[in-house]
């Protein structure tokens, strides 16, 4: 927001002001050390390992870093750098200070990056392990829980807990209850004691109850932690292609008017809550083959291309909340669009690059679909909504497909086509599992099997509209209007109410942890962060660390 | 709440002031005609057959009836009974002037009454339609939506409509939204279009869209509704079993103290917001044969258990929303309890009235897990928690079995047991769809298959434990300090926080349409109905009618 000083989320390791990443052959490091004094914004100092946003973007980049940089790696340690400390999770007074939509954007981000070290485990083969060497306490030990193994120290004090219900008032949130009972296969009525016993369970008595998969007493724990992240390191089925490319710092321009990138603007209308982004296809021709790839490296269009789109979404998420409709359009040469995404498929299988780059473009279309902006695809002659881009659209709430040529367009133009490819059908899956026409077509299974016999070829908007695969076709007389019309609806519209709309009309169809994480527990979670039990002057979340005891309205509802 | 006269769900059909029950062989008509003036609580008037708790109620009564009082019944009919109104949702000025925990409580019950149609639709052989014959606009659509088949007359001017987010900045929160993409596979553009869209959409377009399934011009209507609906009736499955058993009033005794019935007790402790309820096994021994169930009829013990212990679930979410933690024992003979079940069982598949005790008893346990108060089951010397009545404790959020007998009570008394039965494994599925033991097994399959080999025999505490079916066995030296201690603990925590941690946890594994209206669509909605854009002094929900736009905080979270 104009004024206040915006939140990049540009960072590097020799910038980390709170963690250390450090690789040895196939195993890598990520030692927590957060520094106290260095939290993102002021009023709260990050003791005992824990963390706010800074601290989670720090994070975020080290996983990813990883996946690109460091392909050697196949398996990743997550441990505590401070003496008895894995992680007191997120900071209290940060989030005791915070404005509601701040709370809603973090946990979010933090979300996010904890499925980016699952999506790393399942389809990366860099497995993540948590060496848990002191206290792993609510966001602490939910980052534990998104690791594939946990290793704890038995040294008859270190407890892994979530004290959030009994000492805040909150939730588990960070996907801590879902992993319990989802992911870890922890008994419900084990789950509800350990989420309501704040000093946790230790040792044996976690293995047992399945909270942790080892315990090694402190002599054995440096060494059961390397054996396990060698014996998963083993296991690894990560693809071969060469060394890691570097991702060096986003040219990000940033105006009050417009934020570009080289492949990536947003047009900003701040006085209709509106921001118009647009995504422009390869200005190269593709290289020639995977090769071309590795050497173009940071520079080939599909990476750079997600890279500026995903730094984009965060940014507009954390400093732009006023902005709750964004407008996507692309511009650009769909065949080039797809002879780039010809060249990553065809690599997908057996180049770790090509891997990574398709897995990143699924992941930067999946912080699109739990956006809580109003998205609104325009697809209009000029655009390239073709392949990986056609996401786009399909990520959108609406899509609006311009029939025909402006008028005054001349004869040159052609009109708006968008094409699909066999990757529209399962290369970038949603968090419910589906791909985005899957998901479209959820009631008329039929529909999904007829478009797949319309692959390769550009289809305009009458036909388009005929297919399902776009809402409105104006043609160029209406086209202005209508659009104009249905944006300034949206802006009218309460910000909440179209959350909770898009969260409940995105993901039709089957759920998984992740849409539970997501849809589910985040809902309950921000119920109850507006809740005066929690937030309120005399709420647990505002009371911790005073002395004072919360008073709660001891109505349930 | 002491002070404020409780709430009654008490009805019958000659007593319902706003909707006719009229029954013609196979067929039967649920007319909504509410009336204006006869709302439950004062201050608003209930135009355009927009309804409240009250309508409700009575609508839920009319739907349970029609199953154990007219099953010659194959095909239910709901229209309105006014000029040009189907109906118009809940009243808008009843949710603007409702406390938070009442407005959560109202959408449940109501919420649970159109899940009960599509029960009676799916396995009573009671194949709902609605007629919409006038206005169907917010929650009135959403009733239409529960039918199995919507019948819309198409007069030019009659639409389908889901205003709640532009007019009023709520979700259609009633499962609409959810049941429009899950259940009538509408596309989610087309969705958001629907849900934005105030005057929603009429005739054609609205088939088309699948929003309904068959449009008829008035001078058709009344013929293609009769038709459709006794194409339903032909289709059914109904069982048969003779003529229908009469529901009597229940028998029902309240003091500050004590809620009573002749098979189930609650006594109220409003110092620990505790209520101990207890559900008393048979006290006559089961008839010999589905002849004698029928000749008691409403008299028959799984039938007046269930009955009793439904309405005490609804008149305490109700009326004593301070009670946060319910413990929930048993008493008597589990062996009767057995042969009771067994009766029930071995008629279930041929039999109208005994699958009807099942879905009841189903039906009825649902109610429990969706219940938003800790459930804390008490397994002691005396109990019968026995195949159906094992399931109040497997709803639980925690199991204690007391260990071994207390001291004092004699050489005659034997130690607490609990009995699985074949139905524990399926007859009485969650909204999961799993059973509660499948559920509590989730993470642990193998533990689930060898349960199934312990059916039919009493396990004591200490084996009970180890086969994980409780939480904790303390022995009798313990048992006092431990319950009261987790008891407490219990009060001591936020209800907020309480109500989303046991939401999340109760809930593992699959998820169907009907979880995701309890668990994601309600906690979006919950969270909307704090939020001041809907219910603050200037929010939309306040404003409504009073020719004021809403003012929004334009910020998203």
């Amino acid at each position: 927001m104009p004024g206040v000083p915006a939140v990049s989320f540009d960072t590097e390791p020799s910038r980390y002001r709170h963690l250390r990443l450090e690789t040895e052959g196939e195993i890598a490091w990520i030692v927590l050390a957060v520094d106290e004094a260095a939290g993102l914004r002021p009023g709260y100092e990050l003791k005992l390992n824990s963390y706010d946003l800074g601290v989670d973007i720090e994070l975020a980049d080290a996983v990813q870093r990883l996946r690109f940089e460091h392909p050697q790696v196949r398996a990743v340690i997550i441990t505590g750098g401070l003496d008895k400390v894995f992680c007191a999770g997120a900071n209290i007074r940060m989030l005791a200070q915070s404005e509601h939509w701040w709370k809603v954007n973090f946990c979010k981000f933090t979300n996010e990056t904890r499925a980016a070290i699952e999506d790393a485990t399942g389809h990366s083969g860099q497995t993540y392990l948590a060496a848990v060497n002191g206290t792993a306490a609510g966001g602490g030990y939910e980052l534990a829980l998104a690791c594939d193994e946990i290793i704890l120290v038995d040294d008859g004090s270190t407890a892994v807990s979530m004290p959030e219900v009994p000492l805040l008032a909150v939730l588990p949130g960070t996907g801590g209850l879902t992993r319990l009972v989802d992911k870890r296969g922890v008994r419900k009525d084990l789950a509800d004691v350990v989420a309501t016993r704040s000093e946790g369970v230790r040792g044996r008595t976690a293995q047992a109850w399945r909270l942790v998969d080892r315990v090694a007493p402190p002599s054995r724990f440096t060494d059961t932690v390397r054996e396990a992240a060698l014996a998963a390191a083993a296991r690894s089925q990560r693809l071969p292609g060469g060394p890691g490319i570097q991702l060096p710092p986003l040219d990000r321009q940033v105006s009050d008017t417009m934020i570009s990138y080289p492949n990536v603007t947003a047009d900003i209308d701040r006085a209709a809550g509106l921001v118009t982004i647009t995504v422009r296809g390869p200005a190269d021709e593709a290289p020639p083959d995977a090769n071309g790839m590795h050497s173009l490296g940071a520079a080939f269009w599909p990476l750079a291309m997600c890279r500026e789109l995903d730094d984009l979404i965060l940014w507009l998420r954390t400093n732009e909340v006023e902005l709750g409709t964004w407008a996507i359009r692309t511009s650009g040469d769909a065949d080039a669009v797809l002879r780039h995404e010809r060249l990553v498929e065809a690599a997908a299988g057996e180049d770790w690059l090509a891997s990574e780059i398709r897995h990143f473009l699924k992941r930067t279309l999946k912080r699109l679909d739990v956006t809580s902006r109003s998205l609104i695809a325009l697809i209009e002659p000029g655009s390239c909504f073709a392949g990986p881009l056609l996401e786009l659209a399909l990520a959108c709430d609406r899509q609006y497909m311009l029939d025909g040529v402006p008028e005054d367009s001349g004869d040159a133009t052609a009109p708006a086509a968008i094409v699909l490819t066999a990757g529209n059908f399962g290369a970038y899956p949603m968090a419910n599992g589906l791909s985005r026409l899957a998901t479209r077509c959820y009631g008329e299974p039929g529909r999904l099997a007829k478009l797949e016999q319309e692959t390769g070829r550009p289809i305009e908007a009458a036909e388009a509209l005929k297919l399902g695969l776009v809402t409105f076709a104006p043609d160029d007389l209406d086209w202005d209007d209508e659009v104009r019309i249905a944006l300034e609806e949206r802006a009218s519209l309460s910000p909440d109410a179209l959350t909770g709309m898009e969260a409940n009309l995105r993901f039709p169809g089957p759920e998984t942890m992740e849409t539970k994480i997501f849809a589910r527990l985040t809902a309950w979670q921000n119920w109850i962060f507006t809740r005066p039990n929690a937030a309120g002057p005399d709420g647990a979340l505002r009371r911790y660390g005073t002395g004072q005891r919360a008073v709660f309205d001891r109505k349930r509802a």
